[in-house]
């Protein structure tokens, strides 16, 4: 796990960053879905079993690296667990959840701002957001895709007008107010 | 119209401009609803009869500062005219339409990028789509004003997925097909 080779570094205190920094850099010129293990552990001049005792897998690893809020892994099951004619509420109700705690909401908000208009980001983002996220709830559902981007769409609407423009009374509505004026608008979406 | 005053330049080939970047100024400093025609007047070094002679109305100037790519002057009528019970697909197919168009995208979309990164835009942003636009319409449908702000909310975020993450199907969705599976949404949330 920590086998030294020629030129390759050990695993040290600041490893875990470094290959953070390397797999920032290998996710914006290669892609989600083309980066490898094996190059991020070459452009951070490290063994790619040292990649892995620290990443269970690339989903991990570029949540932490882009500094996603939440998981897709954990994500997903919660929201696809569970009565199907509840899924626009619980849907909603995760989402403004998250972006009520002060870390998540920050990292989100910085990571929205950078793909707003940064066009590195933007490819890197869509291309995580619809395979690892949007296509895999439709299929999931059986749904067109175009279904499960209108539901993003109306939720990444709803968190930049509360917490980016803060227009009022959108930013200061409890959750449960608004959980009962979406969860119609995205149950629709997803079950039809 | 341009009588002279000490001190005062009289109309040149770009006293207009000069007025929109004073306009401008006067603007992110108080706000839309404090700057005053006498201000932007004082600000551009112009007498205010000039102002009024370019520009017939603060909402008119404030839309050609900002670069809008729509006058709530026009679009609030087009909406709220005709059959209420078609009010969503009315204005679901008035916004994809305008971004269809390159200039008003390329303003817009200009816009949306600079309101998201920087606190100045925001508060001008923000008070004048909600006293200008969200309130206005929400007043006159009756209903709560949460509900025009989720609307708004639904729309932005399909023009952002549409137009700066480009997400696929809905990038190269046809404008009709959009019309279909949003107006119902957007009806809702404004006429309830």
């Amino acid at each position: 796990m920590t086998a030294r080779r020629p030129g390759r570094r050990p695993g040290s205190a600041d490893t875990r960053g470094e290959i953070l920094v390397a797999a920032r850099k290998e996710f914006a010129e290669k892609g989600f879905d083309k980066a490898t293990v094996r190059g991020i552990a070459r452009q951070a001049s490290v063994d790619p079993a040292l990649v892995h005792h620290y990443f269970d897998t690339k989903v991990g690893m570029f949540v932490e690296a882009m500094r996603l809020p939440i998981n897709p892994e954990t994500f997903l099951p919660t929201i696809l667990e569970g009565p199907r004619e509840e899924i626009g509420r619980r849907l909603v109700r995760m989402i403004l959840t998250l972006f009520a705690e002060d870390a998540s909401r920050q990292s989100a908000l910085g990571l929205i701002r950078s793909v707003m208009t940064n066009e590195e980001s933007v490819g890197v983002f869509r291309e995580f957001m619809t395979n690892v996220l949007l296509y895999r709830v439709a299929d999931e559902l059986g749904v067109p895709r175009i279904r499960t981007e209108l539901a993003f769409a109306q939720m990444f609407g709803v968190i930049v007008g509360r917490h980016i423009l803060r227009l009022e009374p959108l930013a200061s509505a409890e959750v449960d107010e608004l959980v009962e004026l979406l969860a119609p608008t995205i149950q629709r979406y997803l079950t039809g």
